[in-house]
């Protein structure tokens, strides 16, 4: 079996990159461990920022986006007992996010991809890339039993933080950056309407709070917790009254509250990989780098990555100019590394960090400055809206 | 003895407090421990606010200042061999930071106070207020080998971290917030022209540098050492060596160095005591809080604290309304903990912290966004150049 791009992974990145190849006529096969339901069963983010759903819409992806998602053109910081609002729109100088759950676009860009001749292997077993350092690189894989080859001229790994991509490159060949934070967020989806029309990021002395949402009646709240808290330790009522706790007042009491469909605890972490290149083999999204939630990057991330990626492919293949590809690591990570700034930074700046008394009025002094100040909300702004860019495409 | 407010501490603060007050018709006595050469031997800041330099003028010091003073436009920051310059004058809005030792204005509030009547005690020993918190406090010194009571209405601490002022307030009154930086700044005065016209902040892999000045003939240069370093382990060689290591080529290379007139190391700390003020005795500057010195604050926020002490004293004397004092330590803080937050984040951004790979990481992204984003640059001119003081003078 022979294909231009092997894409390993059918998340949002490789489903992102392989729709925007197929559109410009390059054949891409993807290969994915999980069933197509397991994909999509994943909850997880829902915050997209324009450049993202610019290329939903290059993609062939945006029509029910466009119809279902919910422009926010602005986000509120709570603190002190009260919301402060971040007028996105103004102070970015126009641009908003668009909120439309992953699942959504996810199963919008596999129908899509359902409607192309594209071909993807559910349920691929024992995916393994080989000779990505050579002009002939290939993957290995078995698919209901049998065994398959798939020769490629060029590999990317959609695969995420645990998948193979990132294994394949030898050890001394890559740096790996990472912080992991002394907290967890405990997260509860439920089928109740949003409490604020727009999305609340609270910092609270109890601990950071975040209510988030994925549509007008589905809502999507976090709390910060240790992480030697269980799940089962949180009943939706324990959940519900620690929330609002972390919330103003008048958030709290009107908000509508229901039982939880999913309720889970995740790490915080920053990670990154430098280079995000190895031969052939390219790393998009989560297998290259992992960006505390706070900010709402991951995602955002995944798909700066594939437009480069994509970008540069397209250069390489069309122009014949695979050196266009060196480029790669070296664009995606300029931008990567402001987004774990960003990101590192709002979770600094949000969180109880249990750090000194020094260190938690440093907190509230920035925020008190940075709220205040039209510079400090247009700093906040402009990255949460997602910094423009490196690569256009010709 | 009797005055109206008796001043601790001929420093800045002190002089500057009671020219404001005697060119206002209010008594006031100054009580200074130490001689006046000695005062003036201190070598300290350089780099005044607007506000500081309005507030000279007012208490009638600020010919020379005017004349002799140089004022910048903009300050430069150094980071991956090159000066980025920030404007702050525009960034800001107009305003900008002026240029004068703190030596050069304090001879100038001395010269001021001594064309006044008001009376000044140098050398007084064994200076300890008493009964502050009653309506009658007074301080006792012996002065000359006499002793001698100075009854008061107020008592203004500004004798410094280590004066007696702070520690007349029972511990249980008040807490006090801090942290100890694990580096200090190894700085050397020269009679030399500064190594460019405006200050150079320059972040280098190797530690921190500042290019400072006090005039046209006069420099001030800063490198960050280890707590372990002894000025005698420095040479000017060494110095001079190290000093350019870390600034861009362009600069090293042109700058003119000499022989050091002073050197010496001075370790970092940031300091708030909360509240600062005990009945009677009201803290003002050093007394209360200490910044690391990146950023130039400490020697601004002295000015701060006397405005709004003297805006309140006046309120209290002249329109006979004393519980007007009682919102000092509130007003104060509200402007003193935003420049410790800057303070405190600036020597984070521009030292080498020895941290994980990944801090330092995030050091290089803040900067890159920081240095190229207009509201990065505006985020730190406004605070560089003097966030507004609150209170204003009837």
């Amino acid at each position: 079996m022979k294909t231009t791009v092997a894409i390993i992974g059918s998340g949002p990145s490789g489903l992102l990159l392989g729709q925007l190849l197929t559109k410009a006529g390059i054949d891409n096969v993807i290969l994915e461990a999980k069933t197509r339901d397991y994909v999509l069963s994943r909850i997880r983010a829902g915050v997209l920022e324009q450049g993202m759903v610019d290329l939903l819409r290059k993609a062939g992806a945006g029509a029910r986006m466009d119809k279902e998602g919910l422009v926010h053109e602005g986000v509120n910081i709570s603190w002190n007992g009260q919301l402060h609002r971040i007028d996105l729109k103004k102070m970015s100088g126009g641009s908003s996010v668009m909120v439309y759950g992953q699942t959504e676009l996810t199963r919008d860009l596999m129908d899509a991809r359902l409607d192309s001749s594209a071909q993807t292997f559910y349920e691929a077993q024992n995916v393994q890339p080989h000779q990505v350092d050579s002009d002939q690189p290939y993957v290995t894989f078995t698919h209901n039993g049998e065994d398959y080859r798939l020769d490629c001229d060029y590999v990317a790994g959609c695969d995420g933080f645990h998948g193979v991509s990132r294994k394949t490159i030898p050890e001394d060949k890559i740096t790996e950056f990472e912080r992991v934070y002394p907290f967890g967020w405990l997260g509860v989806l439920s089928d109740t309407p949003p409490a604020a029309e727009e999305l609340i990021y609270a910092h609270h002395p109890r601990g950071f709070a975040l209510c988030s949402q994925r549509s007008l009646t589905r809502s999507r709240y976090y709390i910060q917790c240790s992480l030697d808290d269980k799940v089962e330790d949180w009943s939706d009522e324990r959940f519900w009254e620690e929330l609002k706790k972390r919330l103003p007042e008048d958030v709290a009491n009107t908000m509508v509250t229901g039982p939880s469909i999913e309720k889970s605890i995740a790490p915080l972490r920053s990670f990154v990989v430098e280079p995000m290149q190895y031969g052939r083999l390219f790393l998009v999204g989560d297998a290259a780098h992992i960006v505390p939630p706070t900010g709402a990057k991951g995602l955002n991330l995944a798909a700066s990555d594939v437009q480069a990626l994509y970008c540069l492919l397209k250069e390489a293949i069309q122009q014949n100019n695979p050196a266009a590809l060196e480029r790669y690591s070296e664009v995606a990570l300029r931008r990567i590394w402001k987004a774990e700034q960003f990101s590192w930074w709002m979770t600094n700046l949000l969180h109880d960090l249990s750090a000194s008394p020094f260190e938690a009025k440093m907190q509230d002094a920035q925020l008190a400055h940075l709220l205040e100040s039209v510079a400090g909300q247009t700093l906040i702004a402009e990255q949460y809206v997602g910094l423009p860019y490196e690569l256009k495409e010709d």
